[in-house]
């Protein structure tokens, strides 16, 4: 493992950093969620992607209850080291509790 | 414009939701910002990302000093409606205030 430094990152109020989740294979978004330092932990550790709950407020596994587990395929974190990206595979197809392949699956029509 | 209720959606305690702008071509993530609804609300209408700066409190709109504008090509919200995804038109293929084209250039090592 390359070593990496979680102290560069930085963290808010609440100990949280926001997380986009996208399909390595095509680049599609799958989510928007967050980690504390100890979901971050656990996902470099173990390979998959382990998240915070804010509503829960505890950590959860993505897909220990439905089986739709994320395999680390890469994590980055941007500029301001306030945000992260991860690649994976997708266990399933699915990443939404709605049963849809992506969180984003509503549309807001544009003017122009 | 298809009407959209923007009271749909879920702001944070400080009135801003997290949004994930991606290339509409090729699905890469550039970058994650915030907007208040006012930013969101000149977005729909102008067609072009604004965003809300929470370092200045203000509002920007990308590519004000720079001219790598965005222009929009769908927003799409999730299904907790507390994020949001925009797919843009990149002008100049920049979209990072360090010249790269995505802010997230750098990686982090995974164990397995």
């Amino acid at each position: 493992m390359k070593s990496f430094d979680i102290d560069v990152l930085k963290f808010n109020e609440r100990g949280l950093i926001p997380v986009i989740t996208q399909d390595y294979q095509d680049n599609a978004v799958l989510m928007l969620a967050y980690m504390n330092r100890e979901s971050l932990e656990k996902t470099i550790e173990t390979g998959r992607a382990w998240y915070f709950s804010r509503s829960r407020q505890k950590l959860w596994q993505k897909g220990e209850t439905s089986g739709h587990f994320q395999n680390i395929k890469s994590i980055y974190y941007d500029c301001d080291a306030d945000a992260l990206l991860l690649k994976v595979e997708q266990v399933g197809g699915i990443s939404c509790h709605t049963g849809k392949r992506s969180c984003f699956f509503r549309e807001i029509g544009v003017d122009s």
